[in-house]
């Protein structure tokens, strides 16, 4: 039936994920697979994510691209290698018997559009969110099934961890061919609902190092990159998922924590060294540690990844006092823009004691704003038709 | 002849050392057994010395200390070691009959003055100069001989560097009682007449996170520390020397900066992470590497200590050229004090290429001064009177 309307068209949705177990560094370029293992927190989709619509019909006469409304390059390789190994696929599925129902000829090209509802300069791995969402949306237009994440994985290694919801486990796996370097999901996004995720989005330089160059500058050079892969992280993931199913913040909160200042930690150890925390990056570390050590327990966990921008862990209970704590120590500039986005917090009264304990000289504006939210499902099917990016013509919408 | 006159003193000066190969963490925080070896320039006094004067006599009630001409307390444990280790060595020498000549009573009481004549803002470790100029000038007072750099570690680990001149090892040693772990020149300050010194000193806001409580956090809580002192640092130290004593600016050059960041990198890996290096340390590091790679080789090297201060080498026939660098990159702020110290740097003009190469987005007044040395000799003892810090009343001179 399909093939008789003049454009087949499917528009998913899929998350940005946060590392508490963070993954740099390859043993395998082409196939991109780690040298350890990662562990990662799925954020809400409410709040950030990645829209994309793939549309094939027989009247394209080419593969075509557009992020965030612009024409993009379809040719990137590792954008290939996504469309290569899905239509490989569907192919296979076909050849099993399984496809009898799918209608779609492989052979007509397809159209993509993808959009992210967040700005880039929020800093967070859009790359994952949005190989995520193409192979997911390649996937429900081919009626691919079953193992997606290897695919994702070789768009973007942390895209096959914006495959699930919740807390997600990428298994570096041992096979030459990837096969089994897969996501995983630990426990869904319900298991935790009292776990809150705040993005601290720093007013920054650009960030001068891409993250795949820095990581395989980091593999060439650093001795103590493959000490880390080797004997801390596989240690440091079975305590994680300890940690996570026990929803023991304490044990999350500073095992989040290390591990960010870790991999770091190994960024400064190659060479060239390569930086991403920045001063008020270092301030944000401190103010976390003077506000846990105020309350004699952490209650707050920062994670940086390839940027200066921090993503701090925290309780619903704690939540408003937190805030509250950010805004005073980075007061906002009072340019009209909105410091606090995404789930609402409420109003805080600091104690006298807290506030001379834990805000310290205030930096105005170093700060642009707080996104607020929490752990979310995964890549998601739209139903409504008027949501797809791509019209009828098998373009992006003029509003797009 | 001596004890006829109420007062015998001595003056000796000793000088700053900067590690390239550093230390970072104790084995045995009573002795100051490190976890590992080091190796350090020891810079030139003319530029960079601690001046001390010690005197005995039967007159004086009690051991006193003044240090830049405040009175200071000469009870704190790391000086009393020095002091009761310096006693104990005399009484041996005296047993053995070696110190028939020595007249004096090791019952009188000490006067000890010491001056810097660096700010401690220079961010150099004016401990290492202070013990080794202590130990140096009681040796010379009691008249001991022998190995003194074990006593020099007990009062600051790296004040036993600085008992050499030139380029000096500080072997950890293998022994629980320290008596191994003793520095030991690797060449004199002859050795490489072309390398120069220079210390940037930046703008910064004061040291939050001191050396000794920092390194045994380190020790306690950072796996990745306990890998560079066993697995790291054994085999760098080898390439270092030969490095050293093939003068191979480009060998060692890399090495310490390798060292230094790797350092750096193993506070960050600390619980809670430790930060020495700023914007403005990382700025020069990004400036050192545009430098080098616009030459195409290494010709100006970077080292950092607990501080955000730089410590850079390179060879005479680049001195000038990079001091303009800097002075173009950091522009000296207009406030009559005094860019450049120490040793002249000659005018330099920057081609096109290198200024839009290697000098981008010029910080004004971030740099507030760059004192250019060389390395240099060992404690010295001053013959001059007139150079002593204490009078003949056994009290610092009022204008001290």
């Amino acid at each position: 039936m399909a093939a008789e309307k003049p454009l087949t068209v499917v528009t998913c949705t899929a998350p940005v994920n946060i590392a508490v177990i963070k993954y740099w560094g390859k043993r395998d370029e082409e196939l991109i697979l780690p040298i350890n293992s990662s562990l990662s927190v799925t954020l809400h989709q409410d709040q950030l994510k990645t829209t994309t619509t793939a549309a094939i019909s027989r009247d394209f006469k080419e593969d075509q691209l557009w992020l965030n409304g612009e024409k993009a390059d379809i040719g990137h390789p590792r954008l290939q290698s996504c469309l290569r190994e899905m239509r490989r696929l569907a192919r296979k599925r076909r050849g099993d018997g399984a496809g009898a129902a799918a209608p779609l000829s492989l052979a007509y090209k397809v159209h993509i559009s993808s959009v992210n509802n967040f700005p880039t300069a929020a800093g967070l791995a859009s790359s994952a969110a949005g190989y995520a969402c193409l192979v997911y949306t390649l996937a429900r237009l081919y009626g691919v099934e079953g193992e997606l994440s290897e695919v994702a994985r070789q768009g973007s290694g942390s895209a096959c961890r914006s495959m699930f919801g919740g807390f997600v486990q990428w298994r570096m796996g041992e096979r030459p061919d990837g096969r089994d370097s897969v996501a995983q999901q630990v426990v869904s996004e319900t298991h935790w609902p009292e776990l809150r995720v705040l993005v601290l989005v720093v007013s920054a330089e650009k960030k001068v190092v891409g993250s795949t160059a820095g990581m395989q500058t980091s593999v060439d050079t650093s001795p103590l990159l493959k000490h880390r892969a080797e004997a801390v992280v596989p240690e440091r993931l079975t305590q994680m998922i300890q940690f996570i199913q026990q929803r023991d913040f304490e044990g999350f909160g500073q095992l989040t924590m290390k591990d960010s200042n870790q991999f770091h930690a190994t960024c400064l150890d190659t060479f060239p060294p390569i930086f991403y925390l920045n001063d008020v990056s270092r301030r944000i570390i401190a103010l976390v540690h003077r506000f846990n050590a105020h309350h004699g327990k952490i209650k707050a966990a920062y994670t940086f990844d390839a940027g200066p921008n921090a993503v701090i862990f925290t309780l619903e209970d704690t939540l408003d006092e937190f805030v509250e704590v950010v805004k005073c120590s980075f007061p906002p500039e009072s340019n009209g823009g909105q410091f606090l986005k995404g789930l609402p917090a409420g109003p805080a009264s600091l104690s006298g004691d807290l506030l001379s304990a834990v805000v310290l000289a205030p930096l105005p504006g170093t700060i642009r704003y707080i996104l607020i939210t929490q752990p979310g499902p995964g890549p998601q099917l739209l139903d409504n038709p008027s949501l797809h990016l791509l019209g009828a013509d098998g373009l992006p919408h003029p509003s797009a």
